[in-house]
């Protein structure tokens, strides 16, 4: 049965049998049954587990598999060829995260290949699906590492460098999940396969819930970025030394939570203390070191940097008072990215013609899309979150909505897999920066 | 060569060559060799190595070595039998500790008894050598567990259900190591084998430091205790969760942080907050829950726990005023010890005899032996600390103080073992509470 909306190449039953079989497939991998909140780090064991879920998915389907130099994974739908329609996401996760952040978008590309190839869709060119590697920044601290790898966002002797909590490196990470850290860096040749990038994410928010439509098209992403304030005192006795000759650098970290928070509200942006470190974190000894990282966004770039600025001044203050040596390094910023506009009008209309209507809505979160955006035309789709929760096990999106998501996704791929790619132009917007 | 000292019955070239020989061995033990300091926590493989360490060095010495019922480890100079002399003090460290603080007092109590065996002493009564397990309370949250399991200031069941960070429960982490969790609980027999309980420690801070001995003889240990913040909000998405509806448990944190050095400053106490955990702890995501560990301690009971109970009020109303929920629980408070003025006037007399002068002095740290001195007489020595640092790698001894340590050790635990005890009486403070 095809679906309700006319011009959708879907069959819904079978679609929702096939969302729930590839949803079931990836329910506990990673999952603290605690919490229920997921654990999926790049280069780890279960990474690897969901690395090769993918490969042994996209093998299923005809597809085949390539792992470029930086580690993401390629399925490949037609021979790989430059100017290929690619699709896909990512299905690592942030500490303690959700199910759809990430793998909604992989298991919805994969979904979209099988309606494609059941209506008998015969693409001019080449469909890729994409898992792109530590979009989180959960292991190495650095959001969309694979993406920036790839366009040369960041350099390579740098990224290999990064290090884990545990001091592992991310080339030694890779080395030891059998990938040659060696040919890392900018990926010219992987860039030019890519005639358009649409990535089909959960919303992490609450415009469409605050709607009737279930799925919407991204306009932008707003500037954002990640700060490493490390402060250090002096480690010794809780109770023995006497409060004037401490300089115990959880005091000044906590004078920054504070500012932050006030001096965020008056940018109308938002900032967060999420990652905390404390050494050596026992009870009876005070701190010799706090780490902590602050993630910043607002609308606007200029009101982001001020407030970072003024929150550094503030620090360094705070710092000085404790005698507590501060040093705050930016470990990324990504400025705002406006999405292709045509790429993205020509998505709303065969969404339209489809009978999909698909509002346009910006969004705070980064993704790797954002990280292409400045290479190649990009653009999403966003799948209703009727909490707008994400980053937290309590991420939700209703099975209807996500199944919505596939359709509006095989109806998008279908048009840029048949139709001339040639009206689409690239945003040419600047790369984010590590 | 006796030494200078007259009446010591120490080789002083050979203790430290002694002390040399067995520092070394324990040098390398659970350092972690960027930071330079020690995890030894409690039924650990670093722990139960260091166990082996003191088992081999007992029997080496013609000790016999028994475990007790709470994993204490003793080890007997003479038959084992009530009324007798005991020291030592503990192996564990709190996380990236100080190399002396515990070690110190259990190779002084080894080479102590050297010295005595080779200066021919015959005890008229048994001497034991005692490891005192999870003293820092660094695993499972509760510092001098194995002296308050022995003497009934903690309940076993509350004991054996504490967990660690990884969730492993005392009971569990016990039986893994090969001890029978089912017999922990109060040891009367074990109490009543104690005559005398002498601590030899590293002092923690600089009373010694700022006079000419190297030795001193504790007065008593201020209250102390430690609280349980627990503030539990509502993870999300770092970057599109607007600042309104966050409910972000980092911010009362950070709020009571301050507010606890204000009213410490108030109260001439000291505070501290050395161990955070955050969940989930990603730096783009609004933490879920803060767990934070209050110390606290001063000179006046009554002021530590007014101090605490502002600080709870303070800590309700910044949770309440962020939407997030607090708990505060007492893992643990210890009342003042005053050492058992009798035996401390002893040590000193005889410490006197010998030409060793050891000032009195108080400390804040606790100890196995303010946990014991509730049911026994007890009386602790100090050993100079240059830097008054503690709980950290910076922690130093010279040397040649830790021999005048040992030395002292051996001419008060000679006094013990040959003349009478009936001097003795026990300090009858109360036992501390769990």
């Amino acid at each position: 049965m095809a679906s309700a909306r006319s011009g959708a190449p879907v069959d819904r039953p079978v679609l929702r049998s096939s969302f729930d079989g590839l949803w079931s497939d990836l329910d506990g991998v990673g999952r603290d049954p605690r919490s229920g909140g997921y654990d999926r780090f790049s280069w780890t064991g279960v990474d690897l587990g969901l690395r090769e879920w993918f490969a042994a998915e996209a093998s299923r389907r005809g597809l085949s598999v390539e792992t470029d130099r930086n580690g993401n994974q390629w399925a490949w739908w037609g021979e790989p060829a430059d100017g290929a329609v690619v699709t896909g996401s990512h299905l690592d996760s942030v500490p303690g995260g959700g199910a759809f952040d990430g793998p909604l978008g992989v298991v919805a590309a994969l979904l979209a290949v099988d309606a494609l190839q059941a209506a008998g869709v015969e693409p001019t060119r080449p469909l890729a699906v994409v898992n792109f590697v530590e979009e989180e920044g959960a292991r190495f601290g650095l959001a969309c590492l694979g993406s920036r790898l790839m366009t040369g966002a960041v350099d390579a002797s740098h990224a290999l460098a990064l290090t884990d909590d545990d001091g592992t490196s991310l080339a030694e990470a890779m080395t030891r999940a059998g990938h040659a850290a060696e040919h890392v860096g900018v990926d010219e040749a992987a860039l030019a396969r890519i005639g358009v990038f649409v990535e089909l994410h959960v919303e992490q928010g609450r415009h469409l819930a605050l709607g009737d439509e279930s799925v919407g098209v991204a306009s932008s992403i707003l500037p954002h970025g990640r700060w490493h304030f490390c402060f250090e005192g002096e480690g010794n006795h809780a109770g023995t030394t006497r409060l004037v000759d401490r300089h115990d650098p959880m005091l000044p970290f906590a004078e920054v939570v504070g500012a932050a928070r006030r001096l965020a509200a008056e940018a109308q942006a938002v900032t967060t203390f999420g990652r905390v470190r404390v050494d050596p974190n026992g009870t009876n000894a005070i701190p010799s070191r706090v780490d902590a990282w602050l993630d910043a966004r607002g609308a606007e770039q200029g009101g982001v940097t001020r407030l970072v600025d003024d929150l550094q001044r503030f620090a360094e203050e705070a710092a000085a008072g404790h005698g507590v040596r501060l040093t705050v390094t930016n470990d990324s910023f990504t400025p705002v990215v406006d999405f292709d506009a045509s790429l993205s009008d020509r998505l709303r209309s065969s969404l339209g013609a489809a009978s999909i209507a698909a509002p346009t809505l910006p969004t705070a979160a980064g993704h790797d899309a954002g990280i292409l955006a400045a290479r190649v035309p990009t653009a999403m789709l966003f799948v209703r979150n009727p909490t707008g929760v994400s980053h937290s096990p309590y991420e939700q999106a209703d099975e209807s909505d996500c199944v919505d998501g596939v359709e509006a996704l095989t109806v998008v791929l279908r048009d840029l897999l048949v139709q001339p790619l040639e009206v689409v132009s690239a945003a040419g917007a600047p790369a984010g920066v590590a």
